[in-house]
């Protein structure tokens, strides 16, 4: 048995969580569980269906995206997950989707707008959308350099990865993280129905007001913070 | 076995239902469910995913908000629930979802349009939608407070709570109630539906009338009032 | 056993398709099956939700809206159908849903404009939509009135009823019909089909065109008529 | 048993396929695949219902349009069918069907432009929609001539069909093939979310650039040609 059965374990969990939360269309969604002692992630085999996915099937890669343990090639998004896991010390778990609403908000290339509540349960912040790269990233090493342009707009903005797991990638798709790797899956499950609520809230008002820093901060910190009382 | 088995067990059921409607997204929603002669209700755990519910799990609380029995902390939005049990003699059970469009139009701070026979089934006003609380509510005792601020608004429409069970409040989400648990929850879904088609109907029309008052008292009075001649 | 059993089995049938094709919600449709020789239809009792049906619970009611079977009250609509089915006597099968596409455009008071070939596969006209009842009418003997409201604006349009098989009620909701119950279902997901797909294309391009009439012919003679070549 | 017993299997799975991913209603849609050797192709049957069909109830079809073997009418469709495997030497696989977003672009007589990398994974250009056919085409051979306005719609474009697998037909609905039935059939899921991503997006933003040409150029090689490296 492999000493990374656990990451692949739960790698394998978290990314059948995506098609059965309607996140995935075929296989265009992946997520990664680091062990960050072993300085090393699981993640998804490139282009097999989720109905073939099995824990065997992960593949281990180190932080500089070297694969380490796996017959089977890793995400063509692996180069990007290796980059966060290296930089963001904090985290355990990405994921990477295609999902429609945050999708079409990426390639509006648009931050969403914090309308209400329910955005504020998770994010004080509109949710970043980083602008398309410029072509020499593009035509360099692409999905490396994605890595950049993620942690690049977040320090551009002043935000902080471990308050705000979630990002646009313009023209591209959303990519969020989390201490885990179920943490992750469920922020991209929020973000798809955060962008789905401000779409569609956009439609009803077109001249719709943020919500202000009271509710912002009141939401925020029910959920998150030292008094935080959500949950158990 | 608990004295409050019963309403422990309506509790349950009603919350249970609202995945099966598809009115809310992993925890974000919370049903109580009142027995009046023992100033009780039975409300869901706070942050409990639905899967793991079990009628044991259900919290009571009083209607001053204090817990009674139960190991779990209860809902996040139970002082709500208290205030609203209260004040509102005749309603048994309450329901807050974040359900999409219905939270859509709170976002947009809009009372939503009564546009068609569907809606006056159950309402002849347009749905009202509370304005955002002012901060001072927010910062003070914020759940107890949102119960105030939804009765004030009805109270300021010349609105009862016995006609029209259902409220949004601004930039949050909707608030139904009903005599029962299960008619609550039956009213959040109706919320849900009506707050799509309204939504439906403005992008097909953006000029569209509301539905005149022959038709709004007709169709309400077919299913309300001393000659309803709807179901059994 | 009831000399209806025939009837009461086809209108539970196609009853219980309205859910499994999600044109209703809770209780908001019924369906009928009528039997032209013996002059009764069956149809779905009031309020009962699809859950609690059975073919035994059918009401089996004459073309002047009297209750000739059956232990409960039949659906509140019971005398829109009894009107249709006496002075159309070709038909079979009558159903009324609020879907919510087809009840969007009904709440526009606007017909569905004919775009494409999905529409001219079953109507050669845009679905039509009969503006809302005079007063007098709704205030009156409402649903046998709804009856006439369908028939006449039916003639004012030279339409007949064997060759437009759905109509829109302004403000409130569609009816269907056809030579069986089952073709009415039918009828009525296709309307909302086509619905769904009339408001998607004129979001997407607000002056868009109807379609031409070469193409109406064409695709609604490949289905019906004495030179059809669809189906077995 | 036949002797076209493979591409009878490969076909029924492929139209099988079709309501699971949600692109038909009814009947509204259809596969083929194809012996290339033996030249013919195995058909679903028209009009009959996806729960009814069974390998042994698809139709062979020459490259001619002219029935091989089997009881059943093929699908109305079938000329166009035809005449695509007639021309294009490479394809093993067609479908057709009225996928709602899909078809509400063809009802726009717009092409879908290109916003985003989950287009470009699949396509280099906007997915084409050819213009309504002329009077002429539709009132003489009309299926067989639709197989010519799709081929001679990407000619004008100088799109070549192994590159771009998917077309829209004004007013109509898309067709899309590939080397297999089963590609043929994921080019009309692709299809379908692109569709529908290309209309929120343009509902967020109606001034949305389309996609640089790095992107295109990048996304478009990491799943295709001879440095691809998507998928095992």
């Amino acid at each position: 048995m492999s000493q990374y059965q656990h990451i692949k374990e739960t790698a394998y969990q978290a990314n059948m969580q995506l098609p059965k939360l309607g996140l995935v269309l075929f296989t265009f969604g992946n997520v990664s569980a680091a062990d960050r002692e072993a300085g090393v992630f699981a993640i998804k085999p490139s282009g097999v269906p989720y109905d073939d996915l099995s824990p065997d099937k992960m593949v281990i890669v180190d932080f500089e995206g070297k694969t380490v343990e796996g017959n089977l090639r890793p995400s063509s998004d692996t180069q990007t997950h290796a980059v966060l896991y290296k930089h963001w010390e904090n985290i355990g778990g990405i994921v990477h989707t295609h999902s429609t609403y945050a999708t079409a908000w990426a390639q509006s290339q648009r931050d969403i707008p914090i309308y209400g509540t329910t955005h504020a349960d998770h994010n004080t912040v509109d949710i970043p959308c980083a602008p398309p790269m410029a072509d020499a990233m593009i035509q360099g090493d692409y999905e490396y350099q994605t890595g950049f342009q993620i942690m690049d707009y977040l320090k551009e903005k002043n935000m902080s990865y471990k308050e705000v797991e979630m990002v646009l990638v313009g023209n591209h798709a959303p990519f969020t993280w989390g201490k885990t790797a179920e943490k992750a899956v469920y922020n991209s499950a929020v973000l798809e129905e955060v962008a789905r609520m401000a779409y569609i809230t956009e439609q009803i008002r077109s001249d719709v007001p943020r919500l202000k820093d009271s509710l912002i901060k009141k939401h925020y910190e029910r959920k998150h913070g030292p008094h935080s009382y959500y949950g158990q």
